[in-house]
């Protein structure tokens, strides 16, 4: 088989907000597979916030994005040539595929994905964000019915899915998300009790207002004065499933003004990448395969079409321009 | 019996530092018993800085103190009047009998204590204090033998016993505590690897060098910008047992700065106070007292004489002028 495969590669590190100079577009030969090796063709790319700390040469989660490689990102697509007899042509997959068109691999660390659901949701609500979602509400925080739990960047793939299954655990569900639109999805649209916008003046006291009880989990996604927000709210014995800084991705003060509040209220905080857990996965996948299936979990996407909008399409995602999961649909070839 | 009780009340709410005006003495008779009542007649009392916590009006641990009662406080005494079976005539028990010469009480909370060892270790390495850096060390910290171990006020009642249980378990010890003799005494006297000094100009540099594989559990008592320079030393999957936060007692700003390190290195953070855990005591007082008794456990104390001296050992306390456990011994009468 021969095909040309686009790839985006990280050209150089974002010194301020990411730019579309920080990445390049090359197209190469699909290469030759070798014994054990697979060809995998990208449907769809899924594109997070995490990205934008690996492009950082800094200490951060992992290791660093190199220079001049292709970008890292999940990816799902079809096995479209195989000499490995683990995983057959026609089968889907769900992998790290990164930013281009095809993918070859040795199927390691790749997932088998059922046909039946919408393939994206692979990359959402039943992928790396809704099993992030799964793994940090239910291993860390570890709601009980009745309790108030939390989540910023509520409209996003991840926070969408915590609050979802927050209430579908009998607890009452309040998101943070920036602007009347999003707020408005999350709480008509998705369920929640209440969506607070943290753009609106009186922020500070309408939260107040949406969590009359405290909290008792909180998902952090955000950071920064959001973060401090909900610290300023905790019950005792609270529990912070620590996801995400995205106010610090470009280098902002995510500094805490309420870190008093961990002793004060006794709170267990706790940083996670779900990627270290992945012995959970299956069961996260059933329940939120499950979930999606029959609706209960619902979810929305921004889809930016073909592989040359990738870099456009992540830099909306790190400045809040999407709603929903945001991916990337390649072209036919 | 009929015999004079000396008692510190709290007069007033501190807005700043803490001054010595803001308690009251007052003497009264000790009250007759009434049947299940015993009356302790306190040998030592036990100054920690929780107590300034308790002092604010705001939300703090647990309850404020109220204003006009006596001061809560650890004590160590002997039962000389009762009219409780549980406790006869005699019994040497630890309470909270607060800042005065006798108490009385139903018993409840009340612990007894052995003879043998030297009454005010009850207050210190085998008592409250002790409890505490056993039980953050152990429970939350879980330190594993080569790990390093890092504990803030390391020269004191907590700090002390955090770093010298770190060595008996196999782990490097590094402490962090203010000025030159302080840091002696932690490396000298209780076998400490390294202790660095706070105020010293070169902090940073020197904390650095002291914890060269990076910080495996982090003890904190501090905060502010002593916890922010441990926590950009925290290795993966590092643990934090946040015990106090000293530094913001006089309402001074302890904001974190380096936040982001809890998420990047997959922290997990966990504000405790140890009078929420008394089903681990009896464990904690055994293994504490076995360790005092043989010698493996040192600690040095700072004994301020008469009831009447109570105000200002705490606010030496507060300042840091203590070495090792703060007491007070009352007078004979």
């Amino acid at each position: 088989m021969s095909s040309r495969n686009k790839q985006w590669l990280l050209a150089s590190r974002p010194t301020g907000p990411v730019e579309e100079s920080n990445f390049r577009l090359v197209e190469q030969e699909v290469p030759a597979l070798r014994d054990g090796e697979l060809l995998v063709r990208v449907h769809y790319l899924s594109l997070d916030p995490y990205m934008r700390g690996r492009m950082d040469d800094a200490k951060s989660y992992a290791a660093s994005q190199p220079l001049g490689e292709v970008m890292i990102g999940g990816t799902v697509g079809e096995v479209v040539d195989s000499r490995n007899p683990n995983w057959p042509k026609g089968e889907l997959v769900v992998g790290m595929g990164g930013w281009q068109e095809f993918h070859v691999t040795d199927g390691k660390g790749l997932i088998k994905a059922q046909r039946g659901l919408p393939e994206s949701v692979y990359l959402g609500a039943v992928g790396m964000p809704g099993i992030t979602a799964w793994y940090g509400l239910f291993q860390i925080g570890k709601p009980k019915a009745g309790e108030t739990v939390v989540v910023s960047a509520a409209s996003g793939a991840v926070g969408s899915v915590v609050g979802q299954l927050a209430k579908l655990r009998g607890c009452r569900a309040v998101g943070i998300a920036g602007g009347p639109a999003k707020c408005a999805h999350v709480v008509n649209d998705l369920g929640f009790d209440a969506c607070v916008d943290y753009k609106s003046e009186d922020f500070r006291q309408r939260f107040k207002e949406a969590v009359p009880d405290g909290i008792d989990v909180l998902f952090e996604n955000v950071g920064g004065t959001v973060f401090d927000t909900s610290l300023a709210r905790m019950n005792a014995f609270g529990r912070v499933a620590l996801c995400g800084l995205i106010a610090g991705y470009g280098g902002q003060d995510v500094s805490l003004k309420n870190a008093r509040s961990m002793l004060v209220n006794r709170l267990l905080v706790q940083g996670f990448i779900v990627v270290e857990h992945l012995e959970h996965w299956p069961e996260a996948m059933k329940e939120l395969g499950a979930a999606v299936a029959t609706g209960k979990i619902k979810y929305r996407e921004t889809i930016a079409q073909g592989i040359e909008a990738a870099p456009r399409a992540f830099i909306g995602l790190l400045r809040g321009e999407n709603l929903g999961k945001q991916l990337v649909k390649m072209g036919g070839d």
